[in-house]
Order: C-alpha cells, then structure tokens, then sequence
C-alpha cells in the first residue's frame, strides 16, 4: 500500500520544477497521493524552509516527507534519506539542516542513509536538479515500499549538519531579548520564543507592550488575535504554531516595522 | 465513499498555510480528492472570494466546498458549514458573505449549522488559522459522510451575513450604468451586467461603444473576443462567466482605464 | 483505467482558473489523476509553454497532455488533439506550436483531429475560456478511454502550426553563436545549444569562457554546477535539461547580464 508524500521546495511556480518533480513521483509511485506543503519558500533560505517543515509535518500523516531547499546542489552537500524515532516517518533531502528541525518533532533520527549514488537515480544526473534525479525518485521508492536501507549506505545521524537555531532569553526583569526567524506572506514576523518561555515573562495578555527595535521603540499589545487592536495598531500574540509573533492588524508588520529574520528586538511590558 | 473537497482562500502561496489545511484533509478523509480553486483571492477580499467561488462552483462535482477568506478569524464572526437546496453541496467557511452567492447558484441554504465549537475541531484551535483547526477537519469529516447536523448546532438561514452586491442600471436611453467588481490577472475588468440585462440595452455587438468613466470618456467595441480589435483596442464582451466585462487586446485594461473595483462606469452606443 | 494527465498553462495562480480546469476534468473523468505541470508559463508565451512542456513530458507517464498556452482564443485559430507516433501520448491544446516540440520528443505526431467543434465541448462555448469549455473536457474524455477519432474530425499532420525555432551555429574557429530562449525564475539563461553541439565547440569544461554580448563583454567559467564557481561569478553549464545555459552563483544571470529571450551571444575560450 503506497504511503502519501509531502513536498516542499523554494522552486516557486513559475517554473515546471515542481511539476516535473510530481511527474517523476506519479512514474514511480502512481498510487501514491503527493501533498504540497509549500515551493515558496525563500530562494535557498535553508532555515525558512526548516521551519516550515517543521511546522507542517505534525499535521500531515506519516508518509515519506520531501523537502528541497537545496543552495549546494552540485556541490560536496550530502544527499541524505532519514527515518525518524516516533511514526517511522521518512524524511528525504539535501545534508544541510532542512530536514532536522522537523525530524526532532518525531523523537529525532534513528536511521540515514546516504542516497548521493543511490542505485534508484535516474540517469544521466544532471548537475542541478537533484530534485528530479535523486530526491524525488528515491522518494517514490520510499513511498512505494522499498527499504530506506536500500536506497544508499549508512550515515552516521551525528554527522548530520545541522542549523544555528536562535532561541529568545526571558532576562530577570521579565521582558523577553528575542530575534525575528521568519515572515509570513502576510507581514506577520514569527519570533524565537516558545509557547513555554511566554509563562515566565512579564507580559500579560491584554495589556500594553513596548517593542525596542535598536534605537526605535513602538507601542502595542499583547493580544490573543488581531481582531483585538484596531486597525493599523501593533500585536505581539502566540501564533498557529504557538511562537510568539509580531503583527499589525490588517497591516504588515515586517514592512512597518522594518523587520527581517535575524533581526533582534525587546519586548516588555509598557 | 468519500466526497471531493474544493478549497479556495486567501492563503497564497508563499507559506505552509494552504499545504498544512491540504495535509489535515488527506489525514482524516485519505479518500477524498482535493481541487484547488485558487488561493489567490487578494488578502481578505472577501467579495472578490464570493465572486470566484459562485463562477467556479457550477464547474465542479458536487461535494464538499472549502473557502476561506476571513478577516475576522478570532473575532466574533461565526464559523457555519451549509447544505444547499439543490444538489447537496455542503459549504464549509466563515459567516461573512463568502458563501452565500455561490449558495444562490444552488437555490440557496437549505441548513446550516455553527462549527465554531464543533466536536471535530483540532485541538487547541489557534486564534489565527482557522483552516487548519476548524474548517478543514469539518470539511473532511464531511467528505467522509458524516452528518452536516453533528457538525455543530442548528442556525437559522436568515441570521446569516450577506454582501452588499450591486447590479447595473439599464438607462432609459438604452445605455448601462455598471459597477466594477472583479480584476483577473489579465487586467481583465468584470462589472455587475448579467447576460439577461445585455438584451435589454442599446448595446449592439460588432458595433462602437463609448465608455464614460466619471469625467474621461473612451472608445471601444462591443466585440465577441479579444481578437475581434486590434491589438491595444479597447472592448467591452460578454465573459467566461456571461457577465459583461472590459479589456484591451494584449493590453491590461484595470490599469490602463485605471479601474478598481467599485468604480462607477457608464457604456452607451458611440 | 483512467490515464493520468498533465497540464500546463499560462493561466497564473491569481484566479480561478486553473480551479475550474481541474474540476471539469475531474467531474468528467474522476479516476484521472492532474499533475500540474506549470501555470507560470507568461502571458500569451507560446515558445516559453512548448520548451517547459518539451522538457517535462519525458518524465511523465505516457498519458494525455493538456497545454494552453493561447493567445489567440477566440479567433481562428484551431483547437487540435494529436497522438504521438511513440508511447500513445495524447497532446490537447491549440494549434499553434505549442504542442510540437514535445510532440517531437516521442517521433512527432501520427494523428490529430480539429476539436474545435468537438461533440464533448461544454455548451455554451465561451469565447475567451476554451480551457474550461473545449480542452478540458476533450482532455477528460480521451483520459477515460474515449477514442481520439471521436474528438472531431482529422487534420493533415503537415498543416499544423509549427514555431520558429532557432539553432546554434558552431563557428570555425569552435566558438558558439547562440540565442538565449528561456529564463527561470532565479534569471538562469538557457541557449540553444543542445548537447551534442557541445563537444563540437573549443569549449573545455573547467576552463574559462568570455561571452560577447553586442559591445560588452564579460568573463565566466564553462563549469559542471554552481558551486564550482565562486559567488556572484558567471559560469556556462549543461543544464537538467542538456542545453547549454548561462547562470550567475547564487545571483540573476538574466538581469545581471541583461539577458533576454531571443539576445544573440558569442561564447568562446578565453
């Protein structure tokens, strides 16, 4: 029985990477159902695609779990297709770091192997679009399957790269030094702090906050949604994925705030 | 037997959004196919929505229909799922206007109940993505046969939120006072002339028509197809969907006639 | 069984249609899997949607091959299907050289029938959406076994609409006089230049190359992949596609270069 395939890449939709992708997939695997996480992610921003990944996959069913964000095609990256601890889900990708974030939500790696010279490749390989020639094939396999043993030799899961993650410091007097990790289409700017730092800062929900932009200050709320402030008024409020985020009702905050992921702000109650 | 979904939102397509509510589907209902109608109905347009959904909905088997344009998502709107008179489709998205017209095309609401509490949300429901923890697991369920009763209480079909629509005037010269209400991606103007008004005008196709636009007036056709003028001629047609529409062959009329929707207009023989 | 099938457009993603095309296809042959294959092709771009379609059906099932790409709806052009002499595929889209050069990929066309007045059209046939009205439901039919003969009468193979196409010229001396074609959406550049042309040019992989374009000049690498250059320098490389194509690592070699479809360049050892 064909398990179902997610996919998400930064090859956006002007292009037939992604289709291609699909073709090569509905070859190998025609029973099975591919679902696109996202192909928006940010060209080759590996942590913007991680983040989403892992954001993504608790709420898809355990299946083979493709992702491509993918700057060092060509070059000495590993290839790599993983299992992981909890759900035996199978996540398939490039060596650098894309794939770990979500894999921790499953208990971590508990098996990879690496699949640069799979025998399932099409060939010839091109240089550039390993998406079609090794990911997606090996994916099919995977999906159809095929052992994730034999799809390559065995890795080592701590010799994975892994991304530099930030998290945001709750400091003694209660406010919280955080840093910017991703912006949604909307302008809505998702901070480095977790539904369980909230608890030991000093912000109320409901009440007044100030942000400290490095020199700029601005003023606003500690909301449960937008719909709480005005139009035009700045939140701060847990998101769907339960982080802290920054937004502007029926704005946009990146752009009003001049915000961008790396960016580092203070938050505290006003 | 598992019913097709349709989903049309706002979401776009540069985040996980419409990839995590496609992944909540295939998880609860694995038998149901899932058509996109088009994720980029432009951010919280929701008479732009209603319009796509009613041109599209006709188009479609009859099944389940997702549609998710909410500006007010965490605030007091309502969350209903609807069975239509005719031929059974169940709508599924916020109390706001979104639905109804598209409703109309199948003789209205026949039952509708409030799925903001509903027993099949995902919990805990997020104030912000509704999608995800409220429409699309009613969706799904229903797809999969469950009763549109269980979805949540009854509500009656009169308390429920409608749009202001307008409709254009036939003068008694013979000439039409028409509204803009949609802009595709062509630059393509659709104004608020159904084809029984077309009958009822001085408007005579193949033949010139003068285009008054509150002070500036242009020149066009009355013409069958783009084709019909010459390149970067103007033309007024009765679109896709019957509905008179403006263009310019190979041009982008919204932004050469700087028209928005709303914008007032006025057509009568030249 | 049904048959799977593809489709490619230039319809975008901001509206509805791409939407309606898979629910009439879906309506009408329910067991057909749709893989998109792009609808970024730009507007009215019909040599842009043959080259995208020509590098996608080799790795798609053999199948049936939706493709609109149409800038002249509505006017005289025709609305063909043909069969491939090779692996059965059936293309569905106007005659306008669309389908022919991936037709070419599977020893060109052995049958094509005018649909234009198919007896499986949707009626009323609009004049500007034969996507929806004429291919979509042509396409649906042949997917589920219907006999192409059946889709409207035989044309003439030789009396198809085919597009002008050009083809390097290795010069003497082995360098190349090529035109660039296509431009992906991060500005890499692809040439005219197959393959084969390659090994008879002076070009030498790993070597550096300059590139004349018209009184400018610039410096780059013939190069396997990205990586093998360093960031922000210009390489010519064999693409995923096997055609020789300009890139700029991690930059926008189109707008960097300010390179165009249709630009000649000279490319030669340095």
């Amino acid at each position: 029985m064909a398990r179902p395939i997610t996919f998400l890449s930064d090859y956006g939709h002007a292009d037939e990477f992604v289709g291609v992708v699909h073709a090569v997939i509905a070859r190998l695997a025609p029973g099975s159902r591919i679902i696109d996480i996202s192909h928006g992610v940010p060209r080759h921003a590996v942590l913007a695609g991680a983040l989403a990944l892992e954001r993504a996959l608790p709420y898809a069913a355990p299946g083979v779990h493709l992702a491509v964000v993918d700057p060092e095609v060509g070059a000495r990256r590993r290839a790599i297709a993983l299992r992981t601890e909890k759900e035996d889900r199978l996540l398939v990708g490039p060596d650098n770091g894309l794939l770990l974030p979500a894999a921790g939500r499953f208990g971590g790696v508990a098996e990879v192997v690496d699949i640069g010279s799979s025998p399932w490749r099409l060939e010839p390989v091109s240089a550039t679009f390993h998406g079609r020639d090794v990911f997606a094939p090996v994916a099919a396999r995977l999906a159809s399957g095929e052992a994730l043993a034999d799809a390559g030799p065995p890795l080592d899961p701590a010799d994975l790269v892994a991304l530099d993650r930030t998290s945001a410091r709750v400091e003694p007097d209660g406010s919280l030094t955080a840093r910017a990790v991703a912006v949604d289409t909307f302008g809505n700017v998702q901070l480095d702090v977790a539904h369980e730092q909230l608890a030991r800062t000093a912000l109320r929900l409901g009440h007044p906050v100030r942000i400290d932009l490095g020199g700029r200050s601005v003023g606003g709320q500690f909301a449960r949604s937008f719909a709480d402030v005005a139009p035009g008024e700045i939140l701060v409020y847990e998101d769907a994925s339960r982080m802290l985020a920054v937004a502007v009702n029926t704005g946009d905050a990146a752009e009003d705030l001049l915000l961008r992921p790396g960016d580092e702000l203070r938050i505290l109650p006003a």
